[in-house]
C-alpha cells in the first residue's frame, strides 16, 4: 500500500502590495493544502482572491488560517481574549475566506488557526472551544487542522468535527510529542537534510525524535512548511524530494472543494 | 390600497467598545431595514453579531453596509481604488457579514454602499461596476440599494440585480432629482418637522420639493434615517410617526432572509 | 492649609468621526488633567489636535495615555508584547502627541497606561519597566501617573522620573490598598452618592474603604473620573460639586507644559 | 570641482515581522539619506526604531516618509482628504518618527511624501499646503524633499522652507521635465544600464532625456533608488557605481541630525 501525506503552507500571507508574497507562484505547486489569512493578521482581499485562483488552478486544498486581528504582530502575539469575542472574529474570517473563494470556484474546505491562537488554542480549552464553536457555527463539515496531541484537536473530535493532526518537520518536540514552543531551547531543527529527514520518519514510521533522543510515536496527516520565509521554495522543495524519494506520494488530506 | 415604505437605518456602527451603538436597541424597532458596517469603515465582528442577533430579533431585513477600508475616516473619505481590488474588498464584506448573520438564523438579504463609496458609486459608471460585480460574484439574488437616478442603481439593473431606490428625507435634492452632496448649500434640510413632512411626501406622492421649490418625481422604495447620531432615535420616532399618520404602513423593501 | 487634588479624565477617546467625544467639551471644563489616546488604541490625529487644543484652552494638563496598538478591543485586551517592541510602541505614542501638543502651543507634561497596559504594568515588572524604559528614552522630566502601589509607581521612582498616584473613586479596593480587577466582585462602587463620598475621603483623609469594610490609607495626587461613558459629565461634575463642597481645591498634579 | 549628489532609498517599509526588509542592511550601506515609514501607511515603532538605527550608524541622513493612513493598499490608492485632518496626520508621523530617531541619537533631517499623497501634493496646492503646513507647525528647520518642478517644491519654497530636489532615474519625464504617471506608457525605464546611465546624467549634465527624445534641463539634489523592490539592492550598487566611475560624490542633500 502507498504511503501518503499531506504537505501544507500559508500562501499569501501579505498585506497590501510588496514583495511579500512574491514565491507563492513557485510553493503553490509544491504543495497540496495550503491555508489562507482572512485579512485580521495578514493577508488582504485582492491577495486572498489571488491566493484561492492560484490553488484552484493547481487543484490545491483550501483553508482558513484564523488568527488575532493584530496586522502589527502578525498575529504572533497572545491577546486575551472574551470567548464569544474570538468566536465571532474566527466566524468572520472564515465567512470572508469562503465568500472570496466561492467567486473563483472553490471553497474553504478545512480551518488552522494561526501564530499566537494556534499556540493558545494547541494548550488552553478556552481558545480550542471558541475556535471549534466559530467552525461549528460555520459549517460543521469543515475540517479542523491542529497539531497532534493538542487541546484543539482533541476539543473539535469532541464536537463532532472531522480533524487532521499536523507535523512540524523544522520543529523540536517533548519525550511527550508536543511541539518545544516558540524561543524555547530546541524549538527549531537546523538544515534542511535533518528537517526533510524528520518529514520522512514522521510519514513513514510515524515518529519523532524528541529532545532528549527518544523516538515518540506521531500521527499526523499533514506535514506543515513554512510559507513565509525567504527560504520557503527551497525547503518545501527539499521535503517533498525526500518524500518522494522514500516513496512517500503527496495528497491532501481533505479533498478541495467547490463552489 | 395601502401605501407602504421601507424605513432604513444604519445600525451598528462602532469598532471596538464605547458608547456608539447604545442607540441600536431603541432603533432596531423602529425600522424596517438595517444596514451593517462589515468591519473595513465600521463595524467589527462583535457588533455584527450583536446587531445581526437584534435585527433577527426583530425581524428587520438586514443588509451588507460596504465602504472603503478606512477606520480614521469612517469611510467618508474617497479613495481611488483599482476597480478589481474594489471588487475584492466588497465580497469580503458581504461574505464576512452573511457568515455571521447565518451564525444566528439570519442571512443578507440587500447590499449598500457606505459614505464616499456610496457617493462615488452613485455617480460613476467605475466604482458602480466594481460593486455591482462583487454582489453578482456572491449572490445574484441580492437586492442592491442605491440612491434613486443614480448610475449604481442603472449599473445593477443592467446586470439583472433586484433593486431598491432610497430617499434622503433629511437631504436637499437638486431640480433632477439627485441629492445635494454633502457639505454644498442646501445639503441638509433643518428640523425633524420639516424632514417628516418630506418623508411622508416620497412615500404618498412620491416627489420632493427641490431647492429651487419646484417638485420633482422621485420613486424610491426605502427612506434612510441616520443611524450615527446623538438623536437618531428621536429622528426616526418622528419620521415613522409622521408616516403612520398619513397612513403609510412600513414594510421591507425586501423581506428577511433565513439561513 | 487649603487641600487640592488633580481630577483627571480621559478626553479625545474616538477614533474617526462619530457621536463619541461629544461630551469632550463639557468634560474638559471640569477636570484639571486629562490623558489623550495617541492613535493606537484610540484617537487619531485630527481628535487629538482638538483634544490638545481644547486643553490648552481650559488650562488642562495634558498626559499621553498610552496603550496596546488594537483598535478592536480599545487597548482592554492583555497582549504579550516583547519589551522592546513595548517601548518602542509607547515612545511612538508619546512623540505623536508631543509633536501634535506643540502645534497648538503646549505640550505632554505626563504619561499614563490605558487599559491592559495599565493593569499589566501596574502588576508586572515586564509591562512596567517597558513602559518607564519609553518615557526616559523620550523625556526624564515627564511624570508618570499610575495606580497607587503599583509596580509601574515603584518602577518609575527607581528610575528617577516624577510620580502621581492615581485613586479610582468608583472602584472597590482589597485591604491591600489595590483596584479590585474589572469584573470581580466589588470591582464597581454604585451610584453616584456613594462614589463622591469616596473622591472626598481619598482626597481630605488620604483613606478608603475596602471591600471587607476596613478603612485602608490611599495617599493619592490625582482622582479618576472615566472619559467614556455616556454619563461622564454628571459624574465628573458630581465628584467635582462634591470636592468642592469639603474644601478641596481642584488642582493639576503638575503644571502644564507649554512648547 | 568634485560634483557631488544624494542617493535616497526608503528603508524599513514592512509592517510587522517578516521577510520585507531583509535588504534594508545591505541597501544602508549604499544610499546617503533614507526615508522613513512612518506606520501609517507602512512601518511600525520597531521597525522604525531598527531602522534610525541603522542610519545611524552609516550616518545616513533621516527623514520621515509620510503617507496615507491606509496599510492595506501601501499608501499607493489616492485619498480625498480635509486639509486639516491631512495635515495633522502628517504631524503625527513626522513626531512620531523624530521622537523614535532622537531615542538612538540623532533626529529627522527633511519630510518627503510617499506614494499617493507624494502624486497629489505634486500637482495640487492643497496637498502641498497641508504637508507644508505640518512641517511649519512642527520643525521650520527640516527640509522638504520633493520632485523638481512639483507644486509642493514651490509651495515649500513660498513657505520659507529649506527644499531638495528630486529625480527618478528608474522612470520616463515628460519633456517639460515632469515624472511620467505610473502605469502611463514611458513611465518606466527598463534594465540597470540605461538607468544608471540616466542618473550619471542628472548628476552631472543636469539633464534627463524625455520620452520624445529632447534632452531637457533637469536640476536635482537627490537621485531616488527604490527600497522596495526584489532588486533594490543590485539597483542602488548598479547607480552608486556608475556614479563613482563618473566621478560623482555622493553626499546628503542636508546634513544628518543628532538629538
Amino acid at each position: 500500500m502507498t504511503l501518503t501525506i499531506d504537505l501544507n503552507a500559508d500562501i499569501g500571507e501579505g498585506f497590501g502590495p510588496g514583495p511579500r508574497g512574491e514565491d507563492d507562484y513557485s510553493l503553490i505547486n509544491l504543495i497540496t493544502s495550503t491555508s489562507v489569512a482572512c485579512g485580521l493578521h495578514s493577508g488582504d482581499p485582492t491577495i486572498m482572491k489571488r491566493t484561492c485562483a492560484l490553488a484552484a488552478d493547481q487543484g490545491v486544498t483550501i483553508g482558513a488560517q484564523v488568527g488575532y486581528p493584530e496586522l502589527a504582530g502578525f498575529g504572533n502575539r497572545r491577546i486575551d481574549y472574551n470567548e464569544q469575542e474570538l468566536t465571532a472574529d474566527v466566524l468572520y474570517q472564515i465567512a470572508a475566506l469562503d465568500g472570496i473563494a466561492r467567486s473563483v470556484g472553490v471553497a474553504v474546505a478545512f480551518v488552522r488557526p494561526h501564530g499566537a491562537l494556534c499556540d493558545k488554542a494547541a494548550a488552553n480549552e478556552r481558545e480550542a472551544m471558541a475556535v471549534v464553536e466559530a467552525v461549528v457555527q460555520y459549517d460543521k463539515s469543515l475540517t479542523v487542522l491542529a497539531p497532534c496531541s493538542s487541546t484543539l484537536l482533541r476539543c473539535a473530535v469532541d464536537a463532532g468535527l472531522p480533524v487532521a493532526a499536523e507535523g512540524y518537520p523544522d520543529r523540536g518536540y517533548t519525550p511527550a510529542g508536543t511541539k518545544i514552543a516558540t524561543g524555547e531551547p530546541g524549538a527549531c531543527i537546523a538544515g534542511f537534510g535533518p528537517t526533510a529527514d524528520r518529514a520522512v520518519l514522521m510519514a513513514t514510521d510515524r515518529v519523532v525524535e524528541a529532545t532528549d533522543g527518544t523516538v515518540v510515536p506521531l500521527t499526523v496527516q499533514s506535514l506543515r512548511v513554512h510559507g513565509d520565509t525567504l527560504t520557503a521554495v527551497a525547503f518545501a522543495l527539499c521535503v517533498r524530494n525526500a518524500l518522494a524519494a522514500a516513496g512517500v506520494e503527496l495528497a491532501p488530506f481533505t479533498p478541495g472543494r467547490t463552489s
